[in-house]
This record gives structure tokens, C-alpha cells and sequence, in this order.
């Protein structure tokens, strides 16, 4: 087994590359900040797919497709939009190539000027508003449910594999609504879909809460979050969802007629999950050994390996696995019998922690005597021998158990790793040595909150939806607070 | 119903186009040549993806993701394809905006201007190939049979909703193999899959061939294709699949150690259906009065449509409705119960109508005395009143007949519209006056393919894979020929 590698305490942002990459979940491409998401990382990006679309169209919401690029001119319509979003992005200026005269090979045709530019999507508000400006007269066409699962480019100066990269994938739902209660609404209920998806199926634990002003989405009224802590003790945003209020619908002058018959701004709301999420996932629950993979996104939950020592060994033991395999099969559980001869067991056993594999089954010769078979589980790297009755019950069970134990696992990590700090040089001294999430009190200021970002690098991650009511003091300002915020470094 | 359409004979173009928009499917967006994708039409699109996504996966494919930029110079590696594709295509030039010192608004700012162009991608071969040169060493790699589902763009001046518009959706498949015989076998074993979505999906008729060398994909070997007949007696490509022997692996230098220890190029395919096969889906079966759907990509298969006078009645209706919709869900039949007051049943036939509907359904209060309900099928516009037990299992048959009725429909349209022609006069006469497939003899050269062209705006759409040894004059040139290939106008 070739593939060491680095451990988490010797620096944890190497191990985090090496396993992206050994694991062969991605890698980087030709081009600068974009990656390649290799077979293995794109299966689980298509379970959290598969999960999040059954979930957005239980809800009534239906899948549409919204163009690549955007005018220019579109994006100066929102005013806070456009010093978000029209900074860093992808500007196309030209539409054709032609055969360089002097030498080999093709330049652009400087003929073929655009007369406004185009910007690749960085998100869509801007021309779905611009859309939707055609679909909506009256209350009736309302509410509009959308979502769309695209790819979008912002160009990033500094990028990692699925933490930041300049082309990313993900879904972006874009509503409308004739009141303004209803919008609220949906942006919280899309918030609960995702933390549904973040607990329940990536087995993350997640803090809900509201951005601060200077945290929030680029044209939003309010933007809903939900923050991860790592285990490097940084926090990760896992995904957002925007009340827009009525911003883009006066931007685009989307009204509509009221019951009444009256005419009214459209209400809004938009939100998203990248493929982020994969990065998420890796650093909350891999090991030094490799991914530590939630049964319900692996690619595969159960490997089986067989022992042998000739071709006629091989052949019996074969037969069992197939059984067994079959077995699983018929309880929905995904199975791989890894009988390639090119390879030792021991070196298997290697590939497929570092690839996360929930369960993997070993059987030789001697277990077919036996009635038995060793079962390992990803998560704990515990090994134990079984009877081979009833194995696929037994396995059942054993995946839900790990889908929970790492769930647990990783709240409790964040248990320890959760501090409730009343003054500025505990704080500082906890983000230095410890890090993880600090709950503490802030006057509401974006001043005392720039400030504590600037000599502290910790941001105000949210303002938790269940913060209770507590008389404080801001430990930057010492002026009067009602509620702790959570603060922490983060991706 | 507001909602009427030009007809067939009168416009088929604009038929075709009002249809598109009427039926809610698409519209034209701000961008020029780009395209929404409405829920409706897009619903069509998700369910031919998980047809396909279904049987690439059982025949061993796994999808992955590829970045969207290609830098130009890649173009430029592969004598053919830069021919092909580096003209028309979006050119990004700058990666970032800034405000206009001058005026309000953002402006491309020179200073951010990329040292090397990137295209947004028209086709990925160049990009891909480039990732596989460090994916593949040995013949242990081998094969790599990986699958994208993405946009890609291609600059078209001329653009129609779904058949050629800038942006499009599409799969496209990149695959790699140690032999020429195994990779031209994926080529042909992705063109039978194609064919099953076609003939079985789509309800779409369609006859299987080789390009000629002036048609085929710049960069291949052979470009196999699969060609249907639209109702104007013009033929669509429905889609292609290439076997590109060694050339994008000579031009990315992609060699891989064989058995015997030796070093070869690898062997390629590649392969897409896009968009455009919604087009052919409208084209091929629809009518006067709106969409024919089959069955199998309808977004709801059945309809049901109350008839009441008051609000007892339509509660008394609707049990009854609900009760139904729950026997047809147990059998995966997917369908809408439309009990909006704010339109009446006259309407709401007319619409379902326009969009297609497989199955509408109508029960009013008479019908729930009587134990009866009325079946209308779109594809005949046949309306029969039949007794309401069993009716799920009618159904069922009933989707199954309209899916198969359309097919053969189709399939008589063609054989109706296919001529053996022996002499170009009556090849020209045929053209102008009736359209359709003309089989016909041809010399083999490029000359009088593109004489032919250019003359008659007929091309060879394909050399049919199942075209018999036949003795015979080409007649363009009268030179011999030993077997028939297919002619065509087309989309």
C-alpha cells in the first residue's frame, strides 16, 4: 500500500489534499481553481443529489434550466448584488476563433466582439428575475417553486479541491411569492431540507442561524446558514438560504396582481448547496487511515474480499461471496466483490479504508468450513468473526448503527470543542490554542464585529435560531448584548 | 382556449415553434441563442436522463465531472477537431469586472485579462483526454468508461428552441481501451443503447448508420449516427456515437504499457445525445391541437378533470378522483388531479390537449351514480365512457397501447415517406415535391456528395449498417456503387 497519508496532527490541510486526492474523489485540472470530480467523488455527490431532489419535489418544487451566461448590464440591477458578485468572475468577450495568419495554431478573431459582455453565472438571480418578470401577472401564477442544478464559476484567487474552487457544482432554488410570511416561510423550510440532508444522511451535526449584515448573501433581506465544525476546529458554511425580501422583483420590476386587484412586488426567496458538501464530509469524519464514509453516501457500503491460496480456493470461496452478495443486494444494500487477482488482500484491506468503505467482509477457505465470515467496520477499525447465518440482516443493522456512531462521533467532537466565553482575551487565547465554536456576546455592530475579525480572524459564523434571550456584554465593546452569537475561525 | 396554434400545413416551422412556447416546454432567454428550460419541458428531460443514466450504468459507465473551460491551445492539438470546433464558440478573455470610473455600471477590467484564453466547452474530448494521459499507465487502467452529464456551448448563428441553440444540455461519454475491436464495439453497444431510448422511450423510429467522412465528428474515425424522420419529411440526427481510433491519444500523448510489456496508444470512443431529442420528440409525434407525448416521458401520465356544477358536487367528485389517483399511483402511474375552480372543463381538455397528456380523465355526478368515467387518449383523441371498476388496470393497458400506437404511427409516416430513387431528376422531384428518406446509389467520393449538396440541399444522413450489397449507378455521377445509402434534407 503505496498510499500514505499525512497524518491530521502533522498538518491538516496537506492530509485533507492527499486523501482528496488518493482517495480519488478529485484532483486538479489544466485549469487554474477548476477540478476534475473523478468517479468515486461523483457518486457521492450524486447521492446527496438524488436525496435533495426527492426532498425539493416532495415539497412541490419542480427542476428548470436557466442560461450559462448573464448580460453584463443584468448584474448593476441589484445594487448590493453587483458589489458582490461583479468582481471576481469569467468574462466572455468573444465568439470565435480563427486561424492564426502569422504562425500555427488560433487566436480570437478580434471581428467577433461581443457588443455586451457575458459573464458566466456566478448565481442566478439576476436572469431567472429577469425571466420570471414574464411569468408573473397575478397572484395566481404564484407561487413559483424552481430549482436548478447547474454549475457556476466564481473566480477564486486561492482555491482547494471542493472547498473552493472556481467552477463548482450545486443546486440553486429560486422562488416567488405574493407574501412576504410565505417567503419567510420557504427560506426556513428549505433551511430544515438541508439540515435534514447534513444530519441525517452526512451525519453532521449543524448549528441553524440567521447571517449577520456584513455576512449575508449579496441582495438578501436574510440569509439562513448552517455551520459544521471541523476538526482542525474551524467552522464550515454547509450551505444558505436567502430571504430576498422584495429586492431582485424591484430590480427586474416583477409585480403582480393582487387578489384585491391591486399591484404588488413579488416576494422572493433563493438557496443552494455546492459540492462542498464533499469537502465537508471528508474533514468532519476521515481518519489518518483514510474517508470514514456515512453508509448512506458511499458509493459502495460493503466490500468483500476473499482469502486465497490457489485458483480452486478462489473458486469456492467465490461462490460464497456471491451468495452473499446477492443477499445484501436484495436489502438495498451496495456490494462489491473486489476478486481482482493482481492485488493481496492486505493491500485490499489498505485501498478501502482509504476509500471509506463502511463494511468490509473477508472469507477464506478455513470460514467456509466454519460457517463464518470476519466483518470490519470502517468507522471504529473494529474486526470481529460471525456466523454466516443471517449475515445480511446482521449487516443491515450494522449500517445504521455507523451511519449513527459517526453522526455521535462528530457531536460529540463538537461538545468538547464548544466554548461559552464572556471576555475578549479567553476568547483570543481559545481560538489560538483550541479553536472549535465560542459562543459569546456581541453588541450588534458591524464595527466590534469587523474589528474582532481583523485581529482575530474569527467570524460571527451566525446568530443561532435558538439562541435564548441572556443579558451580556459584547466582549469586544463591553456594550450591552441579548444574545451570545457563535464565533469561530472557518473555511 | 386562448392558446391556438398555426397548423402544420400552414407553417410547420412556426407550428413547431409556437407549440414550444405554448405548451410551456421553453422560451428564448436575454441571452441570445440561449434557452429556459420551463419545468414542463424540463421534466421530459430528467426522465429520458434517468432512462439513459440507468442503462449506461448497468453496462458498467460511472459519470464524473470535467471542468467547463478549456484552454485554446488544447483545441489546437487534434488536426481535425480544432477544424470543427475552434471557430464558433465563447471565448472567455478577462476575470473580473470593476466599476466604471466614469459612469454608473461595471466594466471589463483590462488589467485582469487571462494570459491564455479559455473556450467554454463545445465537446470535451480535448480536456478529458488531457486527464486520462495521467489516469492510464498500464492495461490494469484499462478500460475507462466514464460518462458527463453537462452543458456545452456552440456559438450557432441560426439557433430553434431544443434543435441548435448556443447552450444545450447533453450527455457525453469518453471512454478508453486497450483494442481497436473493444473500443469500436463500445461505440457500437452505446448506438444500440441510443436506439433502445429512441425506439422504446421516444416512441421514435429510427434508422441506424455511418457517417460519410464529410459528416462524420471532426476527429474521429467513425462517426455512427441515428436519424429520424420529422413529420415536414425532413430527417434530425438524433444523436451520435464515435469510435475515435488513436487520435486524441496521439495528439494528448496518451500511452498505456500492454501485456507484453510494450508501450501502444490508447483506442477512444465518444458519444452524446443532447437537448435536441426533445425537439425530435415534439417534431415526430405532435399535431394540430398540441403535444403527443408517449407515455413513458410524459411529466404526468393521466389527468383528471372534475365536471361539477357547485361545491357539493365538486366534493362529492373529488373523493371519487382521489380515490382513483391512489389505485393508478400503486402502479407507478404518475398522475394530476386538476381541481382549480378558477378555470372549466372545456379549458382545461383544450389545455392537456396542448400539453400532451397521455391519459385525461373526466367524472362528473351522472358518472358517479352510474359507476362510470370517461377515458379520453390524446394520441387518437378518442373519448369513450367506461365503467369504473378496474379502472387502473385499463389504464395501465391503455399507456401501454398509446405508447406502442405512437410508434407505429411513426413508423408508417416513414415507410410512407421513404422512395428508392434510381435517376437524380426524380431524386430532385422527390425532394421538392414529397420530402422524406430517399435510398439511393452513390459513388463513394466527396465530390458528389457535396455536388448533391449543394444542388439539392439533400445530404447523406447516413450509409445504413444494414444496407444490403446491391449492384448500381450512383446518381450524381453514374459511376458504380455497391449498395444504397440514405438521403435527406434535414434539421
Amino acid at each position: 500500500m503505496a498510499k500514505f497519508l499525512t497524518s491530521r496532527e502533522e498538518n491538516y490541510s496537506q492530509w485533507y489534499n492527499d486523501l482528496v486526492i488518493k482517495a480519488d474523489l478529485a484532483e486538479n485540472s489544466a485549469v487554474r481553481g477548476c477540478m476534475v470530480i473523478k468517479p468515486y467523488g461523483y457518486s457521492i455527490w450524486e447521492k446527496m443529489q438524488s436525496v435533495l431532489d426527492k426532498m425539493f419535489k416532495d415539497t412541490g418544487h419542480l427542476n428548470a434550466y436557466f442560461p450559462l451566461f448573464i448580460p453584463k448590464s443584468f448584474l448593476s440591477r441589484e445594487a448590493a448584488h453587483v458589489e458582490g458578485f461583479a468582481k471576481e468572475c469569467a468574462v466572455v468577450t468573444h465568439y470565435r476563433l480563427k486561424n492564426d495568419p502569422d504562425k500555427k495554431g488560433i487566436i480570437v478573431d478580434p471581428e467577433a466582439k461581443l457588443e455586451e459582455e457575458l459573464i458566466v453565472r456566478p448565481t442566478s438571480e439576476t436572469i431567472i428575475w429577469n425571466t420570471y418578470k414574464n411569468w408573473i401577472q397575478s397572484y395566481r401564477d404564484l407561487p413559483i417553486l424552481v430549482n436548478q442544478w447547474a454549475n457556476v464559476v466564481r473566480w477564486e484567487m486561492r482555491t482547494r479541491l471542493f472547498l473552493r474552487t472556481t467552477e463548482f457544482l450545486w443546486q440553486e432554488g429560486h422562488t416567488a411569492h405574493a407574501t412576504e410570511e410565505e417567503a419567510q416561510e420557504e427560506a426556513i423550510k428549505i433551511l430544515n431540507i438541508y439540515v435534514d440532508l447534513a444530519e441525517n444522511y452526512l451525519s453532521l451535526p449543524v448549528i441553524k442561524g440567521d447571517k449577520t449584515e456584513s455576512e449575508k448573501f449579496p441582495g438578501a433581506v436574510n440569509t439562513y446558514t448552517f455551520e459544521a465544525l471541523m476538526q482542525d476546529g474551524k467552522a464550515l458554511q454547509a450551505g444558505t438560504s436567502h430571504f430576498l425580501g422584495q429586492n431582485f422583483a424591484k430590480a427586474f420590476d416583477v409585480k403582480y396582481q393582487t387578489k384585491e386587484g391591486k399591484l404588488d412586488y413579488v416576494w422572493a426567496t433563493s438557496w443552494g448547496v455546492t459540492t462542498r458538501l464533499i469537502g465537508a464530509l471528508i474533514m468532519a469524519h476521515s481518519d489518518d487511515k483514510g474517508l470514514v464514509l456515512p453508509p448512506k453516501l458511499a458509493p459502495f457500503q460493503v466490500v468483500i474480499v476473499p482469502i486465497y491460496k490457489n485458483k480452486d480456493e478462489l473458486a469456492k470461496v467465490s461462490e460464497k461471496a456471491i451468495e452473499i452478495r446477492k443477499k445484501l443486494l436484495a436489502k438495498n444494500i451496495s456490494v462489491k466483490f473486489d476478486d481482482r487477482d493482481t492485488f493481496k488482500p492486505g493491500f485490499k484491506f489498505a485501498e478501502y479504508e482509504l476509500k471509506g468503505v463502511p463494511v468490509r467482509l473477508a472469507i477464506g477457505s478455513r470460514d467456509l468450513e466454519n460457517n463464518n465470515i470476519e466483518i470490519a467496520r470502517r468507522d471504529t477499525l473494529e474486526k470481529k468473526v460471525y456466523s454466516q447465518d443471517n449475515i445480511e440482516e446482521l449487516i443491515e443493522k450494522l449500517l445504521n448503527e455507523i451511519q449513527k456512531n459517526i453522526y455521535q462521533k462528530a457531536l460529540n467532537f463538537r461538545k468538547n470543542n464548544t466554548h461559552v466565553v464572556d471576555n475578549y482575551d479567553e476568547f483570543k487565547d481559545i481560538l489560538d490554542k483550541k479553536g472549535g465554536f465560542i459562543y459569546a456576546h456581541w453588541d450588534g455592530t458591524a464595527e466590534s464585529e469587523e474589528k474582532i475579525k481583523n485581529e482575530t480572524m474569527a467570524t460571527i459564523r451566525c446568530i443561532p435560531l435558538d439562541s435564548k434571550e441572556e443579558h451580556g456584554k459584547c466582549i469586544y465593546s463591553g456594550k450591552p448584548s441579548n444574545k451570545r452569537v457563535l464565533f469561530a475561525r472557518s473555511y
